[in-house]
This record gives C-alpha cells, structure tokens and sequence, in this order.
C-alpha cells in the first residue's frame, strides 16, 4: 500500500476516546427524548390523520383517513436509531447517511427528514407550520401521495423499502472509494432471513479500512415479520452473538424498553462504536496496513410498535406482530377507537414539541446537524448530483482488423476487456468505476484488467492466490449475484460508474433486483431533484450458445424478454455481432445516463464481420443491411435474412453463402441487428424505427427469415405492429444440453442447414432447384448427426466455414 | 405432543455409543481408501479418457478426448465423502441419501453409483466391465453424453449441480415429514456464498426432531471458487465455529490432506455425528418434547483436487484454484502431459482395484451397501416412486353462491383457503401435503388452514404468538422465497405434494429457481427410470392490481411471461376470474403431474359470476363466450370483449354494461380466459386452441378488446400466430403507484372508460352515438380524477357497480 486516502470529513479528525460510562446527561436524554416523540407524533399522524394536525380541537372519526393503511411496527425504533444517528454526525461532524432496510419504515424517514428541514426543502408545500404539517398528514399513503415505505421520492434515500433484501448491499456498495463515509444502514429482522441478506454480512471480507468508507449494520431485532416470529429475535442471546461473531462483526447489544435508560444505552452504544470505526481507519490509515478489522454492529432489540398501543380490544398490541402494521383500527366500525387514538398521540405530549405555528421548538430543533450534515441532505443520496464523466480512452486502439468479413476470429469479450483495463487505468484517481460480478471476471475473458488491478479482498491469502488485494477495483470475489447487483447499484446510485458482467443464464437470479432498479431509474426521472445517475450495465457472456460442457441448466437467453417489459425510457438491450461493434456498444453504454444497458457477447473465438468505422456506424444505426452479404443490390429482394446475436448471425451468413451458391438468381437481403429496441415500434420505445423506415428495410410483405439469439417469441412480441407479418424466427427453443457449439444450433434449428430450409420452404418459385436444395440439407443434418456420434465433434466443414459469397 | 413418530429404518435402533477413539482400524482404512482410489480414477477417467480404460497398455494421447472439459477440483473430497457415508450406512443400516451442492461433482457422483451398482442397473450399456468402463468414461462431458454436474440423469440426484445454491434447501424439503431418512448435504464453500444458501444454514430453527428426518451438511471446504478463494476457507478456524454455533449447528471439523490420517479422522467423526443424530431423535421421540437440537455438521477442510497433479509446468495446481476445472491440459498441443496424466491415474494403482474383467474387485465391492440402501438407488430420489395420490375432499362444499352474476361479492383466496384447510386434514396422516411461502399465509387471506394445522417452529415462542408448532404442516415461518422454493422442490421431489403461496410480484426472486425445476422436470419426462412427481403450484395473490398502499414495488405481473419461455409440455398458467373458478381450477392442479402450475388469483372482495356448476364447465374449457354478458346470440358480432384476470372481468363487464345501455345495436361477444395457454396455437402448447376453434370464438377479423391481467405484449405473444389481427390488448404497463384499487387501472388504461374508448375508436359504424359516448367517456376520467384528488376514493358509482346488462 503506498497512498493512504483520507477526507476532510473523515472521523480521524476526532482524537479523544469517549468516557466509557454514559455520554450524555438527563437534560440531554429528555431532550433526545422529545425529538423521538415528535418523530413519533409525526409518524403516526402520517398513518391517521387526515385534518387535526396538532390535536388543537378533541380528535373525532372527521380527523382520520377513510382509509388507514400503513406500517408502525418498525417506526418508533426507526425514528429512535435517526435521533442518535444526528447527535453523533453533529458532534463528530460525519459524513452519514441512512439506509433502512425494514420494508415499511417509510413513517420514520419521512418525519425525520421533516423535521431536520431536508423534506420542505425539496418538497416547499410540505412547510414547517400546521399547514404543512396536515399536507404531510394527508398525503401519506393516499392516492396520489406517497407510499408507506422508504422509497424515491424520500429524501436521503438510496434504497427502497419494497422487496427486502438489498439494504447491506447497497450500503456497501455505496461506501467503496468513499472513505469519509459512513453509512448506517438499518436491517430488519424479518428482511435478514431474506438470502441476499443472509450473505451480504460476509461483505466484510472485502472493504479495505484505507480507500474505503465504513458501514455500521443496525440490527433492529423488533421481533416479528408480519405475522410470524423472526429467527434471529428468537435465539439465545449467546447464540446471536457468536453467529455476528462468525459472520466477522463485533456486535454490541442495545436492548430494552425503557426510554430514558435506552437513550442512555443507545448513546454510550454509538459512541463507542464511531470511536472504534475511527480508531480502525487511523490504524489502517496511518499504518498503511489494511488488516480486516473487526468491524462494529450494533443489534438493537427495542418492542415491535414501540410507545404504541399496549392493548386493544384486550389483545396485546405493543411487543407482538399486531403492531407490524396498523396496530389500531379507527373507522365508523371502530368508532370508539378513537378516543384511544387520541390518547396515544397525546402520550406524545405535541404541545410540548411544536410551537403556535406548528413549528418544531428551537431547541430540538437543535438537536439536528445542518445543511448537507443531515442525513435527508446527503449529496451521495443523490448521487447524480456528485456523477463526473467518466475519462473514457479512446475504444478504437483496441479495434481487431477486419481485412475482409469474416476473414479473422477473435474472441468478443477478450477484446472487451482489454478496452475494460484502459477505463480502469484512466479511472483510477479518484476511482470511480468499477466491474462487478460473481467470479466470473476470468472465465469470460476479461482478464486483462488484472493487468492493471485486483479483485477487492481483505480476507487471508495464501501464496498462489492471484490478483487479490484489498484495494483492488474488481469485485468479483463473492460468489452472489445479489451481491454483485447490490453492491454495483449502490455504487451507481451514490454517483459513480460500472458494470455487471454475468454468465447469461444466471443474470435470471437477479431478476427481481433489475425490476427494483428499473422502476427506481422510472421514479427518480420524473422527480425533478432527483439528479440522473450513470446507467447500470449489464454485461452478459458464456451465452446460451456456448455451453457445450455445461449444458441445459446454463441455457437462458430470457433476460431480454424480462428487460423489455420495463418502460422504454429505461431500458436498452444490444446484442453485437462481433468484437468491434462490441466495442463501438460499450463506449456508448458507459457514456449513458440513467438507463439499464444490457449487452450479450460471446466469449469464444467467432468470425469477425465489421471494420471499426463500419461497427460504428452499425452500432449508431442499431441495425442495418449488409450489403457485402446482399445481392438485392437496390432492387427489393425475395427474401430478407435476419440476424441479432453472434451466434445467429454467423448461421444466417452461412445460410446465404449456401443459397447464393445453389440458388444465384435469389436476391436476398441480410440485416442485422444490433439495437435490438430498433425493431419495435418508434411509438413505443424511443429507439424504434418508424413505420416507413421498418417497411423500407424489412419489405411489406417478403419472407422475413429472422435468426435470433433469444426465445424467438420475442422477436414477434417486438414486431406484432408492422406491416410485414411474414416473418419467421428461430433462436432457443429450450433443446439440448451436452453437446457440440454446432449441434445445439441444430437442435434449437438455428443451424444453417435449417435455415436453408426455411428460406426453401417458404419463399415461393424455387421450383426443383428449391426441392433438390432441401433434400441436400436433409442429406447434410443427416451427416452431422452421424459425425459427432462418431467423432465427438462438428464436421470439419462445419469447423473450417469460412464466409464467401460465391455469387 | 401426542404423536411420537418412529421409523423401521431409523437409527434410533442402535444403542451403543461408538468408541471415543479411532473407530476403525488400519486393514479397513486400506480397503476404504482403495475403494477412495477407485472413485478417483473413474474419475480422472471421466473426464481424460476416450480408450484404454484400465491402462492396459501405455497411454496416448489417441486414447485421450479431443475435447477434455469437466470439474476435477471438488470431486476427489465428494469421492471421499462417499465411501465414509456408505460405511456408516451399511454399519447402521440408515435410510440416506446424498446432495451435492458444488456444481460441478459430476464425476464423483457417476463414479460411485457405477461402483456402487446402480448405475449399471439404470444404463445397462454402462456394464460393469471393461466395455461399460470405457462407455462410462466415453459419454462424459461428450456430444450426447452427460453434463459434467450432477444432472437429472445421475442415480440417486434431487438436486442438479448448475445454479448454485439451494442444496440446503433441497435436503430439509426432502426430510420433512420423513422421520426415518437422513440428507447428507455437500455444501461447496463457493456456493456457501451465494444468498439462498446461507440463509439455508438457518432451516435448523423449524425442523421437527420428532416428525421430520435430520439433515447433515458437511461443509466442503477446499479452499476456492473457480479463480477466486472462499470467503470461509479464508477467515480463522475460531471465526468460523463461532459462525456455524452462531447459525445453530454443533460443528465437527475433519482437516487434513494425508489420506490415511483424514479416513481415521472422518469415521470417528461420522461415527460421531451419526450417534448425535440418533441421540437427538430419541431424546425427543421418547419423551415427545421436540426442544430445538444442535444438530451436527461437518466441516471437512481438504485439498482442492485432493490427489491430483501437485505442480504443472512449474505452477502449483493440488490445492489452488487451478485445480477447479481440468488441472492438466492434455491434447496436441501439450503432447508432453500424456504421461504426467498417465502416472497420475497410475497413482491409484488400477490394477489393484480391478480385476481381469474390469469389474470391482470383491473386497472393495462389499463396501458399499446394497439394494435400496444403496444412495444412489435410495427410493426416495426417485420421488414419484413413493408418489401417492393426495386425499382430494370435495371443493364443491366450499362454493360461493351466485345467485346472479355479479350478484355477491367474495375474497376469492379466502374461500381457497378453506379448501386448503380440508386438504391439510385429509391429509395428516402421514402427512404429504404442505404449503409453503415466506410469512404471506395470512396475508394472502388463507388464514383457515390454521383452524387445523400451525407454522412450523422450533425456535423460542412467547406468550403472544400464535399457529406456531414444530409440527406445523404450513411452512411460512422464513422470509425467503428462496427457502420457500428450495423446500417445496425438495418436498416433491421426494414424493409428497404441495403448493408456494406468494405475493405475485416477488415471485420473481425465484425466476430462476423456477427454470431449473423446469428444465428438471423436462429432462427427467425424458428418462423413463424416472417417475412423474406431483405438480410445482404457484399461488399469486396480493396481485398487481391489489396494491393500494404498497405500489409500484409491489407490481410486477411478469413471471407469466417468464414461465412461459419454458417447453410447452411443462409449464400451465391459470387466471379463474371468481372463487368458484379458482377453487375447481386448484383441484386440478393438485391431482395434476409433473408440471408447473402457475394459479394468479385475488384476495379483495370481488364481484362472483359463475356458479359452482358453471365454474367446473368454464375451467374445464379454459375459456369460453360469457353467453348471460353478450349479446350477439348466434350471429357474428360487432366485437369481441375478451378478459383474462380477476380484475380485468370485472372492468370488461362493466364496459359491456356501458356498451350495452348506450350502443343497444351493437353486437358484443363476451370472452372469459382461465386457462391462458388456450390462447397459444394447438401446434406449440397442449392446450392451445386449433385454429378453426379460435376463429369460431375470436372471429376472424372483428376487433377484439382484450383486457389481460398482466403485460399486453404476452397476449400479442400468444396469438401472434392467430388469423384475427385485430386484436388490441390492455393489461399493465408500468404505471400507477399509492392510489385507488380502479385508478391503478386507470392509469394503465385498463378501466371501463378507456375500454369504452378502446370500442368506439375501432369499431366502425358507430357514428355520433360513438362520438358521444366517447366524449362521456372522457368526461367521466376528469371526473373521476377530481373525485379521488378531493376525497381520496374512487367515485361512489365505481364502488358501488354492480352488473347490469341492460340491453
């Protein structure tokens, strides 16, 4: 290690270790209290009330929502963590943020980010006074309003509170190359029974205490899901402590139910554990020695729905699963309800908080840090707002010559990656771009960014480990696509750069996650103070189309079909036929915004098509004619042959060197597609051609042979609208497993000799020649079959193809 | 507790404790380690050797694949495993079975179920002899052969070695309610690190010690991923007991890389483990009190390619990650290596290990167990085999009565739970039915099945919880779709029935969970030695147009879309717009084999339309004219209104009372879809309809308005093939978040006003009555968005609709 990174905001400026006894005193304790109550009243105001903001009239069934929906259970503990989380970031002046991982806290984040002042800036109708106080009321989950967990629209936010899972991930995504950072990130109990949870504990194994920022896991042990107990809340004590022990953290233990001393507990508890990430950064930082530390946690077991209801209609409330969500109906069923409404939010005693105006008291108010201090003002929450251009070399030193089509091979992604280690080079300080996957890094040739970095880790090494180091730009070394994604959108959505390189198959773990991240990307643009971030970008090798040892459990070319079921402002899928246009896809792809890109390549050696110049335009097209491949010449032709995918294309050429050869005076046209969006409608995604530009290239109504690299539904889900309904596509159709790169092509009918079939079938006048044709192809199907039983590989013609056009 | 469950074969029979010490001497380490060697060699075998089987003259490189592909790093500690568990098998006499979680054992697996016999007994052509050695090492990782994981056609498998992940799962889905049988679970230190696996570690917190079976994981700890090491291989040895003690287990750990040394080591260990388990078992089946046990693992620590080449060319290869995949190239290239892989397989000395005929010396054979007992002939990897039929009782008593269409209203998954709940009864004893989800039972309205059966839990209970029982027949106790999923695959594929109860759009964590059971299920209808096991059912509720509060997070209707991309013969998608749909379409599924059942259905109260008479008639055709909603009698009509989803009949049929009462001219066809994959041509799906039976229901060329609960393009997608193109398909399309139950649909266009619209704009001949109608239509959208800005509901008239036909 020879640069040791620190911040002006870095914790290291603190020297003096805390007391060990309590850090703060009764007068302090009674007024961290009342700011907790006023995130409370807030909180549960938001759930109820419609009108009565400040209980200045007896509440009555007019005050509450006709519909009450939403989520107290975690709240309180939500709002008690915030109010610590402020007193440490202003006596330590940290750069800190908030991540709440418990699906439904958005009552807790919403309030406080009220009353720090964060959400009336970003939101002036949301004031600071009675009135902003009932518009804040009111349009809590409500139609038109905001929904009941963290989300987009809540200020500070990076995460959302919907499907759980994701909260460590992302936090430690977000911390990467951001050494004055910390991020408090709040897991719940229920969520942390969730796989992409359970493993992301282990994510310690990988930040380094020099470059990196800190993450402080809140365990917020409240004991119940929605209705069932959770695991980690109904353990032993000791048993807990040795699984966080185990997991690589040192855990400390805030547990109770009483206010007064948990203010006390909770205080001490933060203070110590801000001395001890301070005290491992100064150690790592001054010495120059990035040892993994025993990072601190803290497990706060405070009572589901705390300060709430204790009981209702006799049952117990506070404490159990009841309080998960709203513990308390108040309807005209439940009329009598209100009377205890009102006394549980006068248990909060608001005239003691909000002044005439219904405006927090000074003194509490106080009690928050200031300006970009406090949490709902986190420049990194909106990371668009810190995203710098990422230095981009120039793709077009990497070019592989291409002297005439196909006269060369080369491997796609070896390509790639090496364009991959300039980026890395360039981008190196301050570094803000990273690749991101799940050991996969090698097996799809991107290797030579080892020539240039690391993999990320901070575990123990052994002599014969290879490109490892803790400061290392690579994050492949989790074995998670969760982790993969998690960690990648955090680091995107604090304002930098990267990619996800996959196995195609296995990118289907994350489909949930893409979906999350999508309908964030759609949220976020349509909020004007949401800055746009770089785009996320999928990098999908080792394909459907080659498996050969690994068989039918790594086919699935389905993420395209998944994708493009998001908004069309959002998404973007290119399928390169070869290294160059590869190349030209990627440049573009990390100079986009707020996108999610999806690339398919190959890895394996594959036929060379384009010149640099020519991939570039193609790739500015997204589609177009190869004329090369043609012989239309500018008549329309009898038959267009259609390709998107490495694999397709090299099949479709192959198809039209046989049809020229045995059928010259058939014009035949050959598109390919790289800008798979291009074939929808312009209607309805950006990217589509129109209507006339279609028809143009495509024809009204010749025979469209369409070779694709997906499930071929997709192509006629793309083409449904246009005109031309002639169009008949192949690609994967879930056939085959152990065999040849050739043979799984025949078997899915994607091989030349199918394709020779198809054109003989269905374009009209190819008389005897046409009929002696097809039997030729049966004749060859017949021969490859009895080959590779014997041989165990492809017909040398199959192996020696090269493209010519003999016609 | 009043049942105590006991088994013949349970090793509750033996009664005295092992030896503390070695317990088994140096004669029978000698013979365990040659039958070790024999495993190994098959190995090396498997994935080197095209001839020369038992190196009975000198190897060259004409005797070698020319393709060498196949995982050699894992399989050396699985061979090892093996032969320790077959001792303790036939010592024993345990009813056990093996599932290997690394990905890539193949050949270890095929190695010792070839040794072991019942590879031969299933692939006679694989004799035991030197022909079916050399077929044995031939088909491996060969065009036509076998994949290099563990596949659906290895004996003894549940659980395909591709995705990595769900071992854990796999084995507790397998014990439960299966009290004699013990899952020795393999668990690769790389897959230890994907999401699903380890939050699997945490299964020990439901299993039953009384009712269910024991798992043993045996964490196999070599060191390294594919080029990466493992996160547990690299922190220390007291971080990780406390991790595995953390996580609830008694971990033994069996370290070393000296053979003789770690046999001694892992019989003593085994002996030990396998005596805790018994132990446990009769502690709790004797006094019946199922108190949560520290169940046993094993930590085994061994080399990476384990005996294998130490160094080549110079490089260190036993113990590093090079060792993962082929650890020496051999071909022509690196000619020079022939005979490094000759003395190599020499090391296991052959000629010791068989005899003339190529057969396994006697000796050695006589350790493995035999007939059922045998891991890879255990019958319950077979499932099907032990399948019974379930109980089925009658789902007529629970109809809803209808007097009228649309007459009442009903929570459709309300009344399904009370079916649910008949089930559980009829099917206690034993217990082969369970439903599965991740803390959704309740909220997804199924609440009834508690009146007769609890949620599985061993963990620590309180006053206030309540349905937990360690006997508990419904395992929803997990946040985790992933463990949901994983437990419900094991359950049925060991021969039992079941069903995964979800909120629709999380789902999608388990896409591709998903395709894998898919692309089983397809390989093994493939293989006649494998029996049809019960259907996997999917139950979507909470469905996308459900989410008033939740929001766009909680939509996402895609996982139709993704199911079906999978082979027609498996995959069956329903959507029953009524209770008494869903609950005749459920009894279907239930009796069903062999295929995924997809069932979306909703939980709100919701218009009823078909009596329980009707229902059975309309689910049994998957769709049909809605003849009481129509009125084009026996002519052809003006439109055609199709529906497919709960809410979408409902929006449909209150456009066709619109239609009705201002366009009384107008000739409307009511069409209502269950069974979605009717819609599909009859030459891609089984149930598709053919096309002259589509043209007689859609009309050939009417307009068709199709409102479809999920993305529009999947309709497009199913019919692209039908003669009739004019269809026009509403359905969602991504928008809408915190609102009203109808202005979600509204917002997607999927309401009564805009499908008015949709009929006039494309109908012909409808005149000014049109032009007024659709002017009405549009005031109505303005209406209903100041309606619900002002009082947060939807307009009275839309709360309060009820069917009508007027006309």
């Amino acid at each position: 290690m020879d640069t040791i990174v620190t911040s002006p905001r870095l914790p290291i400026a603190t020297t003096e270790r805390p007391p060990e006894g309590a850090v703060i005193n009764a007068a302090e304790v009674r007024l961290m209290n009342a700011y907790w109550r006023a995130a409370n009243y807030l909180s549960v105001g938001q759930i109820y009330l419609y009108d009565n903001p400040l209980l200045r009239e007896p509440l009555t069934l007019a005050h509450v929502k006709p519909l009450i929906v939403g989520h107290w259970g975690t709240t309180p503990g939500q709002n008690f963590i915030y109010v610590h989380l402020n007193r440490v970031i202003k006596k330590y002046d940290l750069d800190m943020f908030y991540v709440s991982g418990p699906g439904h806290g958005g009552p807790a984040l919403v309030a406080n980010t009220y009353l720090e002042g964060s959400y009336s800036e970003i939101y002036p109708s949301i004031s600071q006074d009675e009135a902003g106080l009932r518009r804040l009321f009111t349009q809590f989950s409500f139609p038109g309003g905001i929904s009941s967990h963290v989300a987009p629209t809540t200020p500070g936010s990076i995460h959302e509170g919907g499907e759980l899972g994701y909260s460590l991930s992302h936090a430690f995504g977000a911390v990467l190359d951001n050494p004055g950072l910390i991020v408090a990130c709040v897991v719940g109990d229920g969520e942390s029974e969730t796989g992409p949870l359970a493993t992301a504990w282990h994510s310690n194994k990988l930040l380094n205490p020099i470059s990196d920022g800190a993450v402080l896991p809140i365990l917020h042990l409240n004991g119940f899901k929605i209705s069932n107990p959770t695991i980690l809340a109904r353990i032993d004590h000791e048993e807990l402590e040795q699984f966080f022990r185990g997991c690589g953290w040192t855990p400390y233990f805030v547990e109770g139910d009483d206010p007064d001393a948990m203010h006390t507990l909770m205080a001490t508890t933060l203070e110590r554990v801000v001395q001890d990430i301070h005290d491992i950064q100064v150690q790592a930082r001054t010495t120059g020695i990035p040892a993994r530390p025993r990072w601190p946690m803290i497990v706060l077991r405070s009572p589901k729905g705390w300060t709430g209801p204790r009981m209702v209609d006799g049952l117990k409330v506070e404490g159990t699963f009841r309080a998960h969500q709203v513990p308390l109906l108040v309807d005209h069923a439940h009329a009598e309800h209100v009377s205890q409404l009102e006394s549980w939010m006068r248990s909060y005693k608001p005239e003691e908080l909000f002044d005439a105006q219904g405006r927090l008291l000074p003194e509490l108010a106080a009690l928050a840090p200031q300006g970009n201090s406090r949490m709902g003002a986190n420049p990194h929450t909106n990371g668009g707002q810190l995203l710098r251009d990422l230095l981009m070399p120039d793709f077009r030193v990497h070019a592989v010559d291409v002297p005439s089509p196909g006269a060369v091979v080369a491997s796609d992604t070896t390509v790639l990656g090496q364009f991959f280690r300039d980026i890395v080079s360039a981008n190196d300080q301050p570094r803000n771009f990273r690749i991101f996957g799940p050991d996969e890094t090698l097996s799809n040739m991107l290797g030579a960014v080892f020539e240039v970095t690391n993999r990320q880790w901070d575990a123990l090494e052994v002599p014969d480990d290879e490109f490892l180091s803790p400061d290392g730009g690579v994050v492949d070394s989790m074995l998670s696509e969760h982790q993969s994604e998690g960690f990648l959108e955090g680091y995107l959505l604090t304002g930098r750069h990267g990619l996800f390189n996959s196995y195609e198959a296995f990118i289907r773990i994350v489909d949930s996650m893409f979906s999350q991240h999508a309908k964030w990307l759609k949220v976020t643009s349509e909020l004007p103070w949401r800055r746009k971030i770089a785009s996320l970008n999928y990098l999908l090798a080792s394909h459907v189309w080659q498996q050969d040892h690994n068989g039918f459990t790594h086919q699935d070319p389905g993420f395209l079909d998944h994708v493009i079921n998001k908004k069309a402002d959002i998404v973007r899928a290119y399928l390169p036929p070869d290294a160059n246009c590869l190349l030209s896809v990627f440049d573009h792809c990390l100079r986009s915004r707020h996108y999610v890109n999806v690339v398919v390549a190959g890895k394996h050696l594959m036929p060379q098509w384009l010149t640099m110049d020519e991939a570039v335009i193609h790739c500015t097209q997204g589609l177009g004619i190869w004329r090369w491949a043609s012989n239309d010449h500018t008549e329309e032709p009898d038959v267009v042959m259609a390709c998107c995918g490495d694999t397709p294309t090299l099949e479709i050429l192959a198809t039209v060197s046989i049809l020229r050869e045995h059928l010259p005076d058939l014009k035949i046209r050959v598109i390919n597609v790289v800008d798979l969006m291009r074939l929808q409608s312009a209607s309805e995604h950006p990217h589509g051609l129109s209507e006339v530009e279609y028809d143009e290239l495509f024809t009204k109504q010749k025979h469209i042979i369409f070779a694709f690299h997906g499930y071929p539904s997709l192509v006629h889900r793309l083409t449904y609208r246009r005109t031309n309904r002639n169009i008949h596509v192949r690609g994967y159709v879930e056939e085959g497993t152990i065999t040849t790169a050739f043979d799984i092509r025949v078997q899915n009918k994607l091989d030349r000799f199918h394709l020779v079939q198809d054109v003989v079938d269905r374009v009209p006048g190819l008389g005897t020649k046409g009929a002696y044709l097809r039997q030729l192809m049966a004749d060859k199907l017949i021969e490859h079959k009895q080959y590779i039983d014997k041989h165990g590989e492809d017909l040398p013609e199959i192996r020696n193809w090269k493209w010519s056009a003999t016609a």
